[in-house]
């Protein structure tokens, strides 16, 4: 591979992550047009419905584009979505060579994009920095493929494992600095779901300190709406969409009161007098919702672990102990037998102030 | 700090570790005796009663000790105890110059081995790779300034903090790798203690594999000798000393069945009930027990960190969840607010094949 290439692919990657936690239901794609060695042009996917990176990026060059060479993280698209197709705009700004990072999961692409643009008589090269560009996007491609979220979980723990003392104190266990860190996961996400007994223990915002996009949609999961009015999670506005999702059992007053807030209430089917967690997802990925990061409490966790509908871990894990009179992490599980543990795989770990981040995939 | 001062106290490092779980009640000491940048003479420590490192180094050298450079880890001895005092013989052979790691903790020295050796017209310098030497006899200077042993715990534990499922399988958690590197902390300390749940469930033999060194003592803590006669940490040999730590709860009749196995039985007093873990720790210090291993279970470990017996904690994390119903590292604790829980300083973490390793400071 040629080096230029990979500075170059480098920083259509950084243009495409400009992009984060914005793009939803598309990817995040990065664009940068390079003639004679001169960048003449750049690009990212900025929302739904607008421009895609690289027409912004020909527009940008103009005449440049003539001659130039495209980088480009995504293979671009050769069907009228929402846009024209961009193979056409690309061989008509003139456009000599294409080199492309990974391949649209999107089965309406997916490999045609690059076969257009060849009957074109553009020059393609793929596979440039191909696992770079996959992991940017691997919330898109998850859901392209199931039709639900990618969903991570986020533990804040101590080394034994614990979330909380046996009186229910979690604030803080992990450092101001794991914190921030949970600030840019909620920054990428586009839903945060939490259980009702997070919610009536600790009271949390589930908020992003970032201005510049909405909130992440607030899920709360009551089966039987057990919240609080007074509850902070409840205080909706314009750039603060919350649901809360429970089942049958629970009244219309109680719904309707919530959605007097503003709340939406969504109620679907039960598993053992449970919100039933694979429905939730199904709805959540059939409204476009690619990512979600689960922030406890113990047995929500569970249940996502039971039911194997967890991809991704996060466990900030602080250097203290507390005993096993505190609240595990996880709910009890069931499992007799060590073959049966859930497995994380890919692991790596980081130090993150004083506290230890773990993270893999299930 | 002259460049070859580190490189030759590094090497005088490498020979005190030679030995490593050998030297008990003394420190590890390595020495290099340098003449015209070529090493004339080294030695290590190996044995209580045999010749101290430099002694070796000095008769290795023999005439070319003459005008040579002293590298030792530790300060030189200036008291008659078992072999005579070292600055004599350093003096004696001619040696000019002295390069000390760190200062001798036995009041009976520190610092008086330097004084004694400039007295005697050498020149001394002190402090070179100071840190290094110290952690390296981190067992020795705690034992000589407290009387009790250093103590560490080893934790083989689930991301979730758990060391066996609800049913009690707990062989094995961790990986291969990781168990080596436990094989390599039971060599480096003079005895393990376990509690007598550990025995029950997991039968451990608490061997070390390296057959060049005694294996370290094995301790259980079974306040009402519940042990089988059966368990395989009562096959004693001469190689294998086996003790059990018992209260005046037992009865005569098991403890003269244990002795006639070759156990040494002790009987401490108890803490409601339960063998005093700092009885225990200071009938160890005064037999010249430097270092324990607590390997487990969760009652032991939380006993130790309750009482503020533990200074270092190893835990091996393995990337596997089990659920709150499995078995917790450290029993009950008691602590209900944040600030109660336990702290570890100093922490670092590695990966040890698939697992993690966190070590740190209590």
């Amino acid at each position: 591979m040629l080096p230029e290439h990979v500075t170059y692919m480098n920083m259509a990657l950084d243009l495409a992550r400009k992009g984060e936690g914005l793009t939803t239901p598309n990817p995040m794609v990065g664009a940068l047009l390079v003639r004679d060695a001169q960048v003449v042009g750049q690009g990212f996917h900025q929302k739904s419905g607008e421009d895609h990176a690289e027409i912004i990026a020909l527009k940008e060059a103009g005449e440049k584009s003539r001659g130039a060479t495209l980088y480009i993280t995504l293979e671009p698209c050769c069907h009228v979505g929402k846009t024209g197709p961009c193979t056409e705009a690309i061989w008509k700004a003139g456009v000599r060579k294409v080199v492309v990072g990974m391949l649209d999961p999107n089965e309406l692409v997916n490999g045609k994009g690059i076969r257009e643009l060849r009957r074109l008589g553009v020059e393609v090269e793929t596979g440039v920095l191909e696992k770079e560009c996959q992991d940017l996007n691997e919330f898109f491609t998850f859901w392209i493929k199931h039709q639900t979220p990618f969903v991570m979980l986020k533990v804040a723990s101590t080394l034994d494992g614990k979330i909380a003392t046996f009186k229910g104190e979690s604030q803080w266990i992990t450092s101001e600095e794991s914190r921030n860190v949970v600030q840019s996961l909620r920054n990428k996400v586009d839903a945060i779901i939490v259980g009702i007994g997070t919610v009536m223990t600790d009271n949390p915002q589930l908020l992003i300190e970032n201005k510049n996009r909405p909130n992440p949609l607030r899920i709360i999961v009551d089966s039987k709406l057990k919240i609080s009015p007074r509850a902070k999670v409840l205080k909706v506005d314009e750039r603060t969409p919350t649901m809360v999702v429970t089942t049958r059992k629970s009244t219309q007053k109680k719904m309707k009161a919530l959605e007097r807030k503003g709340v939406r209430v969504v109620v679907v089917p039960d598993k053992r007098g449970r919100v039933s967690i694979v429905s939730l997802l199904k709805l959540l990925g059939k409204e476009g919702v690619l990512s979600v990061l689960v922030e406890g409490g113990a047995e929500l966790n569970a249940s996502f672990l039971r039911e194997k509908l967890a991809h991704k871990m996060y466990n900030f894990i602080a250097p203290r102990i507390l005993g096993d009179d505190a609240l595990g992490a996880f709910a009890d599980m069931g499992l007799g037998d060590l073959d049966q543990a859930i497995k994380i795989k890919n692991t790596r770990v980081q130090s993150i102030g004083k506290d230890f981040l773990i993270q893999g995939y299930f």
